[in-house]
């Protein structure tokens, strides 16, 4: 079977501020390698199952540029879980699909779960025998694909974090009554956000006093005796917690209100209520609650620029690899130096990538609630510098594009 | 007696983005003007009563020029309530303390208690014959202040608000879940906040489906059914509710967890964790919440750079005024037209200000749960421009004055 001559590109997974970069980038590589068709699939591996296929070639350019400085997943996301067994109906479907539009590449943006969708396919292909090139790109703020330094999408949503953490100790140094606040961070395994929390400083000294991530047990009591402490002898104190801390029977701590997901899931979140009414009751009652929720994954207005610009070259260069003749891997970055910052790209089979973790290194977290200045020197060239953003009438001007398919 | 020759500053009340922009202007209408001593308060009027004076004029001044790029209150804040009496023994103080610091210029930058305590010292003035003169600089988010079209705060405020919805119903768009998306915003008796929310737009299609004021009655009811059929309907469905919506009994809606503040009051911001737990209950539990809390009143990196603007006008209007004569008045904006945005500056007397409160008129109110295009066309100049903040390691470089006392 000769090789299809068109590419396809699906996003996955939850969204970030910059996911729509590597869209555009790998949009713009297939332009300059000339590759004939350029598609996109609606909501992920769904949309390909469903034959929602999107012709960004002949979107209107402006669209498709806007969209890199559009948050959330312009084509849609999915959390749909595909087959760990290549056998499963689902794969044939997807390659009946990629037969009819004549498919010769495909990309697949996304977190762990994607990755490992994008190795099956792969796989797949191999074993059939068919000529497709399959390339993933990495996406995810929860910052834990191995195989890389980073992951799109943290830089941004880790400027915001520390960004909201400064404006909001400062809000509360404005009375001199004693107060704890509390920023919950997302993180379900890894605590990279939460971590991440330690640049915000204020003439060198860190604004937050303990971070508590999900790679140590959290004690409750210890939580209140040391909370305590710290409001005695301070007044003010800022704690940032995981969504994903849990206690010594590895459950996550939950307020008596969080209520189920469509799966029976217990949605998190609600962690920052939880440790508030213990506060209340053992503690004070002055104790505030930061909860940015989704903001985190989609404030634009804080995106890093060159998170923005390594996602734009990281779609890029999933393209040029590919095009090149590689197949079955993801588009990783090697940091070579901070000072200057130095990045290479690199290439990680996707069975590396697949289902595994990386989470804060256990020598960078301090007595299980706090974290060393490798975590400072690791996340700051990330949140490096700002995008241009256009704005109209006083706000951000976003992009959409049309779900037509063809 | 002869009139002093140095002038005070003191904050009060919850801060803002803006708010030390006012501090900033009048500081430089003062060196333009000669005044002698620039001083100012530690937290508000109680920080007068306390003999906390810091002497601005030997300040470093870039801490005074890094303040007006400062969110929060740079000089400290407090809400504590001076008697309405002026017979009471704390005017007296503050007199001696004015008298101390040979004070000739007395301005109080706040809401609406901080305009009474502002009108009762500029009584006592009047009443002793003491040649003080006494201005208010106005500042809340809420914007609820009389005399005045709109109140520093209230544009970045709204700015921010916006933003925030925006970037979220893009969030949720990623999926084609149905979704209802739940948004607090302040405002404890007046809904401009929340109102405010309208402006945010894709192709002229605003993005909020309900926005609920505390100007009207709150009917649980109602609202779940009219929620319901939305969902039913649309799938997706944007709903912004007041943290002051009260129900027929006059009663704020409180989540079962919320706490009590210092003072014994229920703290608001908990109506949304009441209204997730009631569409959970009865329409689906696919309900996210945002609730920006403090940071709507903080998010500096979204102050509208029309509102900083104005905000050191005004308080650079606040001592000229003065130096010129005038005492009591409330510096305030007269609007003359939108497009282009022309607005004036104005003086109100404090003692209409004092405890009055301006609320959304009712008729820019829609059957209790939606606004007509007025809150757009009159919010929208407010949220004009955007500020050049300076970055450094990724985030924004803000200031503070250091506390010391004269």
């Amino acid at each position: 079977m000769s090789k299809g001559k068109n590419m396809l590109i699906a996003q996955s997974g939850g969204p970030t501020s910059v996911i729509n970069s590597g869209v555009v980038g790998a949009f713009y590589a297939a332009l300059d390698l000339g590759i004939e068709g350029i598609y996109a699939a609606n909501e992920g591996i769904q949309g390909v199952l469903k034959r929602e296929i999107i012709d960004l070639k002949n979107t209107d350019r402006r669209i498709i540029d806007g969209l890199k400085y559009t948050p959330s997943a312009g084509l849609g996301s999915c959390r749909y879980k595909m087959s760990k067994d290549i056998e499963h109906p689902d794969f044939q479907k997807v390659f009946e699909v990629f037969d009819e539009y004549d498919i010769g590449y495909f990309f697949y943006s996304g977190g762990n779960d994607s990755m490992d969708t994008c190795d099956k396919i792969n796989d797949y292909a191999v074993k059939n025998g068919i000529d497709i090139k399959v390339m993933g790109i990495p996406k995810t703020i929860d910052n834990d694909l191995v195989g890389t330094d980073h992951c799109p999408g943290f830089g941004s949503a880790a400027k915001y974090l520390n960004t909201t953490l400064m404006v909001s100790a400062y809000d509360c140094w404005t009375y001199s009554t004693p107060t704890i606040i509390l920023m919950e961070t997302m993180g379900r395994h890894a605590g990279w956000l939460a971590a991440s929390t330690a640049c915000a400083t204020f003439e060198d000294r860190r604004l937050v006093d303990r971070i508590y991530l999900p790679e140590s047990v959290f004690d409750l009591d210890d939580f209140l005796a040391d909370t305590e402490g710290l409001f005695r002898e301070n007044g003010m104190v800022y704690l940032v917690v995981s969504e994903g801390i849990k206690n010594r029977d590895g459950e996550f701590l939950l307020s008596s209100k969080s209520v189920n997901d469509n799966f029976g899931h217990k949605q998190l979140g609600g962690v920052s209520n939880f440790l508030q009414e213990q506060i209340a009751e053992h503690i004070t009652p002055r104790c505030k609650v930061i909860n940015p929720g989704i903001i985190q994954r989609c404030a634009f207005h804080l995106v890093s620029a060159r998170d923005l610009n390594e996602t734009f070259d990281a779609g890029y260069t999933a393209v040029k690899e590919a095009h090149a003749g590689k197949s079955g891997y993801m588009v990783g970055f090697e940091r070579v130096q901070n000072n200057p910052y130095i990045c290479y790209y690199n290439l990680t089979p996707l069975s590396q990538v697949a289902n595994a973790e990386k989470t804060v290194p256990a020598e960078w977290i301090v007595d299980g609630r706090n974290v060393t200045d490798d975590v400072i020197e690791y996340t700051r060239p990330l949140m490096h510098g700002e995008a241009s953003i256009q704005y109209k009438d006083g706000l951000p001007v976003f992009t959409r594009l049309p779900r037509k398919f063809i």
